[in-house]
């Protein structure tokens, strides 16, 4: 028989490349020995109410209310829902066209976008609009879809940092652009270096490659840094002279554990920087329910937001996003949650609160405890989390171990992570999935296990690890770093 | 300035290509109608509840509760909820691993796509295999997916049938293919010929493409036929003939509204015609819960089977999927609950029986009015809607109309349905934009405007039709078909 579409032979190269480690060899390695019956603690995604997070109370009832609209006029409802509650549901309901069952706008409901608007405006001081504001499926769809607008081929570039959250290699593939690595320091606890920058760009033109957009990540996924004002400045300041658009990942924004580095948006920072440069710098800034403290992942809501992108491509961006019809609804919902939370004198109020802040404190110890318990390992450095949900320690491997990995058929870090899942359970995904420099290697694990267990995981990795390095090391005062 | 990556011509062209007409001109002026004060009747999108079909109880109470799990632990749950609703919450939940909040697999959750296999199992009287079963934001996402995974370039043609609904060629467009139209038989109620197949192919061939998939619509969209046994079978020996990939979009499958032609699945004709035929030819089918009784359109859910596709291309889409991370988790409830739905003697049987039966009938009632309806209106025909959502008159327009119509700038079925929009409120969408035979004008209406309103949209529809047709009539003996 001659091939068909679908044989492996035939598919499309560009979908053939794609690689995405977070759900990769390891994450395959460690259901498989679920299935068996083994514990498996997987940290290898960002997916709180996996590892135990409850949902927040509020948000639920109200969705709740939504889903199931008959219930207002239940004589009973009050037994079990709040009037807040109750009155919240009802402000959703009147936005929607025929409640959740129907599609909203394919830019999500006007209403909705309107209170993400105030948000921002209230967050960063500036006026936003809500007709360049997207909802969107979570916001990986919103990444890919401004993705696939820029990219026309493999000429186009995209900055990306390393190491960096395997979508945007993924997407870049899918889509047959270039991905042009810049390389965060990690001695300068995962800085940005803008030298580095020009670096890159310089390489890529070599090849033929024009850079045409630039991704942050911030707070960083995997480093867990926080950009400072000035960084970010250098940033914008770099992306108006080289003409690139900027795709500003700010979805762990709520997730911040020190005080010293609040996180604050690219968007406040171009406009604080007046015209040209914020009435020049394109700019799309990304943010989710998946994260924060609502951590809603199953729920898959996201926004975009475009900055001094001209009318006619917020045309042909909306154009694609309707062959989609429109984002989920309720996850619409929960993101006007989000964006428009409880206030002080609600009803609901102090549990909100409560509830909010004792998931994002709790974080924030556990990222304190992950980070000392990498650094009193043998051979294992880690900077401190500042934000997001990520830990990223380097583990320095002794040239047996990977000498080991290499006659097993492993890449270095693979192999030890592999090792690592079949002693203990833990699932992380190896550094390698997210680019990293030569000869160097780090694993990355989120900081989501409950508190409770912490110590636990931390003392089982201890044990794995320093027999691991024990085993390698040839003894030839090859030492910890 | 030099341009920027998201000025307009700097776009990757593909996307500029892509048109969709479903939300197109027509769709944004009745939008700003609307605005303006106007009453408008959406009949432009399939979209049920938007239109005032009411959502299933059961369903609904079950989602409900899986948003509210803690609902489940108050004294007071049996006073809002009944007891087989929490009883099939808490199964749903079972299958979760940290409820509506987390992502699933990104297939989707393994016991739902059990319940599909089930389902698929007990319509086709074939065994189905849940792991080749992926849940998806809707069925369009899987459309589109798989088109991305099977085109490569221009050099690849997709048979699609013209009438189509606009997804395809979209979608088509966004991946950078070729669409390779073939014509269905009006006069046949909108029967598919097997040579227009073959004369297709042949022509696209001359023009250096090959054809590497097919696409069918069954029931179809605009066009409401139903596919007879027979021509599903010659469909797929021509498939199977000519080595391509067979894309059953089947959303509409609950949607029927006579009882001589039943829909049968495009799986069950293939596994009927035993080897080899039934081991070779590669299918992939589309189901969602935004249709049939449901019509849960803003939830979005929907799934995709894959029939013949080999593993490591099951693996490639797989990881093209993980990349998204998971199909929003309330959806896969709610398909979970469309595939397995409750069995006589359930509390909760007879009101959804209830419910679900009157939409159906209710529905059949209307695609009667409406074809009636059309057919009683000057220069007008209208085949009958077997099955689907829609209604897809001939519009026969004078000489004298088309003529107007290139005067004003306008396609002239646009012209047309931008008159009757004006003119009545009713939001349709011109035939050109599903493709036509050249100097042949349609409109697509879904027939969902409330079984009440009927009559009236009717009447003010042929107000407005026979007094278009008056106005550009040149009384020159040009009459009704």
């Amino acid at each position: 028989m001659a091939p068909k579409a679908l044989d492996y032979d035939s598919l499309n190269e560009n979908v053939k490349k794609v690689q995405y480690a977070v759900r990769g060899e390891l994450y395959l390695r460690a259901s498989e020995l679920q299935k068996e019956g083994k514990k498996i603690i997987f940290t290898n995604v960002g997916n709180p109410h996996a590892l135990g997070q409850k949902p927040l109370t509020f948000p639920r009832q109200v969705i709740a209310l939504c889903q199931a609209p008959f219930l207002l006029d239940d004589p009973n409802v009050g037994l079990l829902f709040p009037a807040d509650a109750i009155a919240r549901a009802k402000h959703y309901l009147a936005m929607t066209s025929g409640g959740l069952g129907a599609y909203s706008d394919s830019r999500g409901m006007p209403g909705v976008r309107k209170e993400v608007a105030n948000f921002i405006e209230r967050r960063d001081g500036y006026p936003s609009d809500p007709e360049v504001i997207f909802l969107t499926d979570g916001a990986s769809k919103g990444v890919m879809q401004i993705l696939n607008t820029i990219i026309r081929g493999e000429g186009d570039g995209v900055l990306v940092p390393v190491p960096q959250y395997p979508l945007y290699s993924a997407a870049i593939s899918l889509f047959g652009g270039s991905l042009v690595p810049y390389y965060l320091e990690e001695t300068a606890n995962w800085g940005l270096d803008v030298n580095q920058l020009r670096q890159s760009v310089a390489q890529a033109h070599s090849k033929g490659i024009t850079v045409r957009a630039m991704v942050i990540i911030n707070p960083g996924n995997p480093t867990g840094q926080c950009l400072s004002e000035a960084n970010l400045r250098e940033i914008l300041h770099y992306c108006y002279q080289e003409n690139l658009v900027l795709l500003g990942d700010e979805v762990y924004q709520q997730n911040i554990y020190q005080d010293e580095r609040p996180f604050i948006s690219a968007r406040k920072v171009l406009m604080g920087m007046g015209p040209p440069v914020s009435k020049e710098v394109q700019l799309v800034s990304f943010h989710t329910v998946s994260k924060g403290y609502f951590g809603e992942c199953g729920q898959r809501g996201g926004y975009f937001e475009m900055t001094n992108i001209p009318p006619k491509t917020v045309d042909e961006i909306y154009k694609v996003a309707s062959v989609s019809l429109s984002p989920n609804v309720p996850a619409q919902i929960f993101m006007g949650l989000m964006v428009n939370p409880l206030k002080p004198g609600d009803l609901s109020y102090e549990q909100f609160i409560r509830e909010s802040k004792g998931i994002i404190e709790s974080l924030r110890r556990r990222a304190r405890m992950m980070t000392d318990g990498f650094n009193s390992c043998k051979n294992v450095i880690c900077n401190f989390t500042e934000g997001a949900m990520y830990s990223f320690p380097q583990i320095r491997l002794p040239p047996k171990a990977i000498e080991a990995a290499k006659k097993a058929g492993k890449v270095p870090d693979v192999f030890y992570c592999l090792k690592l899942l079949e002693a203990t359970g833990i699932s992380t995904v190896p550094g390698s999935g997210f680019g990293q420099k030569e000869g160097v290697f780090h694993l990355r694990t989120t900081i989501l296990p409950a508190e409770e267990e912490m110590p636990e995981i931390m003392s089982s990795f201890k044990k794995f690890n320093d027999e691991f390095m024990e085993q390698y090391d040839d003894h030839s005062g090859y030492s910890r770093l």
